[in-house]
């Protein structure tokens, strides 16, 4: 997505040689307007595809997700959430989920009562690094007896490898901008 | 809003006398076609106001905080960070929130670059308790040298509160569902 590059381009920040900050459009500061756009084209790539349910992982998936589902004819947004509130009781799903960039070890939880067996599951989330989130949810979607149609990313850093861990699943990943390599403050694309 | 009240009363789930689980449409599956209904009346309700941004805090504010700002012309929406992850360089505001549902007690932490001096901000949360939250938001939009043109709410708990810390430091609150009590199992509204 031409739109999406040129805005990584000018407003993100390249940090050594393995994070691209976008916190000013994505995960902190959200564009809104934009990100509907990057939602109606997600939609349009998963468009064929029978999606009753979008799963995402708190907190910086949840915008995404959210404006993605109206241009699917909107189908429930669950996010997964990396512990377990007293709030949310009765049984979940659970997974665990590694981050490399923060070096932690998260636990993703999802109430068993909002996947159900059969369902087809779209996946999407902001970033796809290593896979370690988008693995732990498709673990938690096949827990479910259901199964994953897809995920989505917005930016993928094909340096760290996620996409061939998803692939050797059997899973397809459909990115919007790709990231090939960080080098010197500068980011190319593939 | 009443197709609020009656989504409390039939997909709500009241626990004990102080919370009212909306797993099913708020904070953990998301409704996205009903949040964009709530979004929009939140927005009719502040539609007269200079809104330069809108702030809320992850998780759960995210999505009401996506989905309002189409309807007032797409405000850059930033949501306050309960940690300082390591892509978050550089100096932030922060303040503190306790939690009572949880316990806990959280840091806030907003990015300088995202808050300006001048600029007029709704805060916009599910839930108002004991207006924690909101209370630091608040404290973050000052120390920017920014005001806050309200606080909009989905769901106000008017037995914990809230409310009246805001009102005593000259805030504004509109909520779309106000409950008065929970007990027994039963939900009463204002």
């Amino acid at each position: 997505m031409e739109s999406l590059k040129n805005k990584i381009l000018h407003e993100g920040k390249a940090i050594g040689s393995e994070i691209i900050k976008v916190d000013g459009f994505v995960n902190h500061q959200i564009d809104v307007k934009f990100m509907e756009e990057m939602g109606q084209e997600l939609a349009r790539r998963f468009a064929k595809k029978p999606i009753d349910k979008i799963l995402t992982v708190e907190s910086s998936g949840i915008a995404i997700a959210c404006l993605t589902a109206p241009y699917l004819d909107y189908p429930p947004v669950v996010f997964a959430k990396k512990k377990v509130p007293n709030t949310l009781q009765g049984e979940f799903y659970h997974s665990q989920a590694k981050s490399f960039t923060k070096g932690t070890t998260s636990e993703l939880v999802v109430a068993r009562s909002f996947l159900a067996k059969g369902e087809g599951v779209l996946i999407l989330d902001d970033f796809l690094a290593h896979g370690q989130a988008s693995l732990a949810l498709a673990d938690i979607v096949e827990q479910a007896g259901a199964h994953v149609v897809g995920i989505g990313i917005v930016i993928e850093k094909a340096f760290q490898g996620g996409r061939a861990k998803l692939e050797q699943r059997g899973l397809s990943v459909e990115s919007l901008a790709i990231i090939e390599e960080i080098r010197d403050g500068q980011v190319r694309f593939r």
